[in-house]
């Protein structure tokens, strides 16, 4: 028997998310790829339906928080002012995104090859600014990522008519929230709105022995970090603040 | 605390929504933005989940109205017969509107100077005919909020066999006919469809100092205004008439 | 006050539908249509939406079969052996169609003189084969509007587990139906797949004063008549024999 | 009367699955299709709403399974320890899958000799590798198919809180979850995920009369036959251990 857990619930749900996420990157992004220049409506439809399926493997696997994202576990820790799950959460979510994106790593595995530029490589695992200005790109993450909480704390919140906890929609919901995010504050920063979701698939491809790759970028990697953790931060405040 | 009100709701839930509207409209048109070139579909999806997610914002804050919107407004007192809302809700709706389009700015901040065409800054902002003429473009605008407003008065009618108040959809489905109305009549004008989008934004474009902006085009902005509240008041008179 | 009626709903059900369908084909192949050249993801999405908006137009004002379509009325009274509707109901919903496809020209009423070929114009309001071959799109019509009516009595069926009519989702799966249908087998004679849908523009077309317009292509007009309401009839007895 | 079984309603299900499935690839890919070029965004969705067409239409003849697919009646008796089912829903699944190529055969007829290149007629109905490379094209038939029926599974199990079984959301979420793996996990091998969907278009391609066909590429065709049949049986045999 697989014993459930919160934890192996959000380290599931993690791992699929990153696998189907980094995979719509690698299929817009990677040379001789089907869906190569498919364009940003697939990758944001593509984010908005790995975080649907991350949701049903996350409750599968023992979590029915289905967070996968330490912005979203600080957000609720906040909300209810109870911190216990901070600490553990981050880290496995971190860890199913490492393992998600070395998934896609093998997934995609000739087609690294077939790739020259090494920066379309390092834009399939991890996120990067098209205006390079920390400042500025902490800023969208951290704005992008208090309307995602806030709208997300609405769709579950007792105050709200017509919730999707109510009617069994919220996965739905939610992922539509992404798909939100992602066309309209997602061609900044390249939304990672989530610190798992970008310092996992760095490490990996740091680690990894990737065809052809170049640096990772870990200057920027503070930034989807930070961002993410702020704007969450204060969305769960809000969140407490109106008693949602 | 934050004491929750409908006032506060339309404010936050309109603020939301023109985040994500105006925001989509800057990813697809501000250069060096990864989404530059992403096309129609892209701007009327993200529009429609824009609409979803103020929707629950709106709620949470304190209006299950979630009009966001004075022509969705003086529909619905049209159809109560009570007009009370009106004024109030359109203020805070026009102001939320503002600051949403300068929260947009900022987001898109060192889009504007790699940007040079003033009518594509303009465009993110308020909208702008097709073809100039404003009693045509007044029609475009009339009849598309006349259908908006009565598709919407029958998701929400007791009349109707399957409403999205029955089944908790009614965000999903009003999100998917800002969707539809987007697609199939947004392409003249550009679809206000409501006053509060357009005059907020083009009075931030306005005040606000965006780099190398031209005019805001004042001589179109009642069309947008005019053009919603008429289909809406004739939409909410056939609600009326029909006991919706 | 408005009587509504299963007439007044199949009537105002059809306008709707064929004002945002046709509206969607002006708004991706007229001339200075913002939506130009959008591509089939956004006729098929917009068809789809256009039918999920007519559905709830045609039970707000009282038909809560909202058939819009001869062929399903076909096909339902085949079912239910009972053909009193069958009459009355495709002659509204043809003059729905046709006075939708009036509001689509005056809508898009600049952009006829803007754009030359004629049969783009004749495009946007009635349908027309890739390849002209009349028994192949017959068979095209045929079997597109086969695959629908057994689908859409799938999905209200008694028989069948997850209907949308227990959960309130009907019109929105049939919505994902019409984008189905469109996206698979649309693409060889422009799935007409409702004789309304295609005879009542095509005489608005005919009739109207189209700037710069060609022929109506009668030659053509009974291949989307006889199509469908022979596949429609054929499915419908179908689900008269499976007891749906 | 028409007698309802399980595996009449594989047949049919399969059938409908197939003709919408592969009719949206030929829909892209055949020359003087109104939808050429449509690209992968079209591809992923007309695949994912083919799926839920299928599901209607499975229900509807007798198959409250709706599986449609050997991989999922694999996994499923697996999980439930019974093999009863696995080998006639497999026969009557390619059987219907056959059926189905055959249909869009007929329904795009004149457009196979519009069309050149024999690969490209392949590609309508059978899948092949973006790069040939056997173990790993298996690979990524093994690992998408395990993520299938993993999310599928935790769709419709009574571990998650809001799974789709107990909101009538099954079929919509299950439609999704195939959009889902066609734009993540597609771009590769063209994501066969289901013995039944690449050998019955095979076998079709092989016997039907093409117009200026080529060869069936029987290489490959145990590929995805093996690497569905693996994952799906991982996934099985995990959704067994875990009591999904």
């Amino acid at each position: 028997m697989i014993t459930r857990s919160p934890l192996l619930g959000e380290f599931m749900g993690t791992f699929v998310l990153m696998l189907l996420g980094n995979g719509v990157c690698a299929a817009v992004s990677l040379k001789r790829s089907k869906a190569e220049g498919g364009g940003w409506m697939v990758v944001a439809a593509g984010w908005a339906f790995a975080v649907l399926c991350g949701i049903f493997v996350s409750q599968l696997f023992g979590s029915p928080d289905a967070h996968m994202n330490p912005a979203f576990t600080l957000a609720f820790a906040i909300k209810a002012q109870s911190f216990t799950k901070l600490l553990p959460y981050t880290l496995v979510q971190i860890a199913g995104a490492f393992c998600g994106a070395a998934a896609t790593w093998l997934f995609y595995l000739p087609h690294w090859a077939a790739t020259e530029d090494p920066a379309t490589k390092l834009g399939v695992f991890a996120t990067g600014p098209a205006i390079r200005n920390y400042p500025q790109n902490l800023f969208c993450e951290f704005l992008a990522t208090f309307v995602l909480v806030l709208v997300a704390g609405g769709m579950s919140s007792k105050l709200v008519l017509t919730t999707g906890a109510a009617s069994g929609l919220s996965p739905l919901l939610v992922s539509f929230l992404i798909w939100s995010v992602g066309l309209s504050l997602g061609a900044t920063t390249g939304y990672a709105i989530n610190p798992a979701r970008d310092l996992g698939p760095r490490l990996a491809h740091a680690l990894l022995p990737i065809a052809g790759k170049g640096g990772s970028d870990w200057a920027y990697a503070w930034v989807p970090i930070a961002g993410p953790m702020l704007g969450a931060g204060l969305a769960g405040w809000v969140l407490f603040l109106i008693g949602a």
